[in-house]
This record gives structure tokens, C-alpha cells and sequence, in this order.
């Protein structure tokens, strides 16, 4: 077996996660931040500027951007979804930022109230103002394996959606099992889809731990070469179609699988289960890592 | 990629489980094995005949056995450490025995307080009974991967006591990654070790998902041919070693994985969920497993 070298672990705790747990001060905030970048990640999704209407998790994004200490080397982002947003995270001074759609229709419809093509129109003018200057923008897919809504999703439609996003001039692609269900074999069949157009190098995963299949998921990708991974401290964000299961994967629980696997990731696992610890001490829970819980809080 | 059309599930749980949890009362134990039964399960490792002294959750086994309602085509089981076990455990009807030793010297002195070899020597003369009673018996080896005491287990030495175990006269030998540290490449190696000596039909993964990669492990396993996995339902039984972790893999994220795989485990995954629910409401806790959450009582 073969695995890449190293890995890019995009941290998104502090963003997906958050915006899906109870409200947490922004001091708290800028500390999780602070630790994630102090533990040797490199990728940090620091806030959204969404309307506070929709995410009123995401209302301090401006002023935690503009607190954290910012570390030589990280690079800080931001979810932007319309031009005012990303004036706005310009502002706060993002290092770049990050555009989203889904690969199932009725979920876009859903979610953010509009077709996947409208959608991706009215990222157009965002993506050109960031390129104007150069400012790199990440494409996030979601619903790659099932919707909610719609059950299962054709690895056909989302290679489309995905060569959209890469078209528009997105970087990356991160694509996300938003409800969890997905297993290897339909993920290896999803990525190969994909990678039909897009290097595997610009191919990110983003697997939700709901169904207890991330890991496994996951592991096979990096069998298959894939070597960008979101993920998030202490498993932050619950999945909204499933109360009280897990959400996103725990990056302590990723940090640990590639380094057992002899992949470098740059992380202090010893130093970044400590973060984890801090902010679900604060949100009055235990991490939804296995490993934080195995090496416990010191 | 290709899997075993069908596979074997040992459900350890109301033994294995549910002696690492707070005593529970027989008639719960009763309903548990019997909803087991009930899910599709063939092979239900109902209890144990160690002394009371040492496993008073146990102390029960034989009104266990005795109550419990025989499902035409399952196989009950109990493990038994010595010819008094044993003939106990022949009154209550078993179908089958275990036997158990470490691939860890320290492991074995502190856990059975005697050398691996004297705890295979004491073996002997329930094996010789068994098999004059037409009994099989399979063998446990623990500590596979890493132990708790020593660190790294060396591939060829579970190699050497798998083999000891088999020339003993077990039909299976059920390697069990016990501080669940385990990752694929590593299990790969323990499992390729083995299988020198053993077919991989008399294989069996025993894996803990104390740092989350049991699954991980199991896909792994599974892609290379193993077709016998024990695992408990709603991950019933904490790890000593890790407070608050969990402990054995979850029968339901098993299930679902294998499938999702196209694997054939002739269980209905839904009621299995139910019968999780309602041991661990018993227990006062929610199922570790994510399937379970995730499909959420009924």
C-alpha cells in the first residue's frame, strides 16, 4: 500500500464546527484559534460572513479575524458568500476564502434558497473580485454521497457540479458526505468521478463522522492518494439531520490514523487534544474524538 | 476492491461487553441475548465461567444460559478457563467454548497472573475435554498490537501464540487489538504474520475502538479477506485502560459497513439498533455506536 508523503489537514472547527454548536464568546473563539494555530496546523477556517441572520454563530467572524494572533505560515479563511461578505473578510484580512454549493439540488434549494446554477452564479462576482486580488478561493461541495432530501447522489452530478466550481476558478474542492452515510467503495467511486477532471492534488475530503464511517472513508482515500483533509478539533459540529450523533471527524482522530501511517501532518497531537479539551470544556461537553478521550485532558 | 461475499459476526457483547460495565441483572441479560437472537445474529457469546471472585458481573452465566430461548441455528458460547468452567458451562448447554491467552507476557502475568505458556498448559485439559464432547472451542489472543505494559507486540510473536492456540486444537483464533492503538498497516502486518500459519477462514478481528479506528481497521481487514468479526452491540464495554473511551466496535457500525460493502451478515440492522437501545437505557447511557445514534430510538 502506498499513502502520500504528507497531508494538508484544513481545519475547520472553528467555522463548521462552531456555527453548529451552542453560541460561544468570541474570546473563546480567538483562543480555539489561537491553540489550533499554536499545535502546528497550517489551514485555518477562522470565521463566515454570512448575514447574522442566517448564522448568528458567525455575527463576531469580523472581530475574531481581526483578534487572533496570526502565526507565520497559517493561512486564515473565511466563508464568503456574496460580494459584501468578502469585502467584509477582506477587511478582517483573510488569507483567502471560501465559496460553497451542493451537489444536490434540493438541498441547494433548501439551504441556501436557490438552484446549484444560480448559485454558482452569484459566486461569480466574488471570485472574480478575490482573483483581482489574489486571493484564492476553495470551492466547498456538499451532499457528494447522499442529500437528506434526495437520497442517494450520482458520482456523475457531482463531478459536474465540481468542474463548475473548478471552472469558476476555485483551487480546491473539498468534497463533503454532509450526512455521513457515505462507505469506501461509494467514496472511491464519487472521487474517481471527480478526478476525471480534477487533480487529485485539488481534491479535498470532508467526511462526517454521523454514521461512524470517516475513518475508514478516510483511509481509503489516502490509499487512493488523496492528500487534503478537513477536518475538526474535538469533532466540533454536530450533524443537524441526526441529533446527538457526531459531525465532522475529529482532526485529533485523523492526526493520529496518519501518523500511525507514517504521513506527516506538521500537528502536535499531544498539544492540539489539549484545544480540544479547552473548548468543549467551555461548550460543557467531552471532545467527539476518540483519541482526546483516550490520551484525556492534562 | 474485493470482500468476502458473507461474513461471520461474533457478538461479544453481553460477555465480553458487558463485563466491563456495572452489573446488570439477569433478566436484562436474558432480554439482551434474546433480542440478539431475535436481530439475526448466529453467534452470541452469552457468558462466562471465571470465578465470581474475579468477574462478579459473570456470576450469573449459568441462569443466563439455562433462560435464554434457543434460536433454532445460533450458537451460544461462553468462555471457560478451566475444567470446572467448563463442565459448569456443558450443564448450561453451550455450544460452543473460548479460551484466552495474551501475546503479551506481562500482559498475561498481570491480567491471568501466570506466563503465556502456563496459561496454554492450563488450557490443555479443557480443550481435551471439550473435544472428547464434540465441543469446538475458540481461541482469544489479546493484546495483538500493543499492550498496555509492554508497548509494541512484534507480528511474529502473535504469529507464535496464534499458532500454539490453534495447535491446542481451537478452530478460530480471534486476535483482539485490546488497547485499541491499532492502524491498518499495522494490522495488516499482524494479520499477514498469522495467516503463515493459519487459513484466514479460521481468522478472526477483534478490534477496540478506543482510538477511533476500528472501522478503519475492519475495512481494512475485511479487503483482505478476513470473514469472522466480533464486536458487541452498542459498543457495550468501556476500556479499562481509558476512562470514558469506548471499548469494543460496534456491532451496528459493523453491520452497516459491511452492507453498505455488498457483505452478507444475515442481521436486520434496524432491530439490532433497538436491541442497543434498550440494554444501554438500561445501563443509563446512550449506545456508543454512531449507527445507533443515528438512526436514533424507536
Amino acid at each position: 500500500m502506498s499513502f502520500p508523503e504528507k497531508v494538508k489537514i484544513v481545519e475547520v472547527g472553528a467555522r463548521d464546527g462552531l456555527q453548529n454548536e451552542p453560541q460561544v464568546s468570541t474570546q473563546a473563539k480567538i483562543d480555539l484559534i489561537n491553540g489550533l494555530s499554536q499545535s502546528g496546523l497550517k489551514h485555518i477556517e477562522a470565521g463566515s460572513f454570512v448575514s447574522p441572520k442566517w448564522v448568528p454563530q458567525m455575527a463576531d467572524s469580523h472581530q475574531v479575524l481581526r483578534s487572533i494572533t496570526r502565526f507565520p505560515g497559517v493561512a486564515y479563511s473565511a466563508l464568503t458568500p456574496n460580494l459584501q461578505g468578502f469585502l467584509h473578510a477582506i477587511d478582517a484580512n483573510v488569507d483567502y476564502i471560501a465559496i460553497f454549493a451542493s451537489a444536490s439540488e434540493t438541498f441547494s434549494q433548501k439551504n441556501i434558497n436557490c438552484t446549484i446554477e444560480q448559485s454558482l452564479e452569484r459566486f461569480e462576482p466574488v471570485v472574480s473580485a478575490a482573483q483581482k486580488k489574489g486571493i484564492p478561493v476553495r470551492g466547498y461541495l456538499s451532499c457528494v454521497i447522499d442529500c437528506p432530501y434526495e437520497g442517494k447522489i450520482a458520482p456523475q452530478q457531482v463531478r459536474n457540479i465540481a468542474k463548475l466550481l473548478s471552472s469558476l476558478g476555485c483551487y480546491e474542492i473539498s468534497l463533503g458526505d454532509t450526512v455521513g452515510t457515505g462507505t469506501p467503495v461509494r467514496i472511491q467511486q464519487m472521487l474517481e468521478a471527480v478526478n476525471h477532471d480534477i487533480a487529485l492534488e485539488q481534491i479535498a475530503v470532508h467526511f462526517h463522522n454521523t454514521w461512524g464511517q470517516a475513518l475508514a472513508n478516510l483511509f481509503h482515500a489516502l490509499s487512493m492518494g488523496v492528500s487534503v483533509i478537513d477536518s475538526s478539533v474535538a469533532g466540533l459540529g454536530g450533524c443537524p439531520y441526526a441529533p446527538g450523533a457526531s459531525g465532522n471527524v475529529a482532526t485529533e482522530d485523523v492526526v493520529y490514523l496518519c501518523h500511525e501511517l507514517g504521513i506527516e501532518t506538521g500537528v502536535d497531537l499531544t498539544s492540539l487534544t489539549q484545544v480540544g479539551w479547552s473548548i468543549t470544556q467551555h461548550l460543557n461537553r467531552t471532545p467527539s474524538s476518540n483519541v482526546a478521550l483516550a490520551i484525556g485532558k492534562q
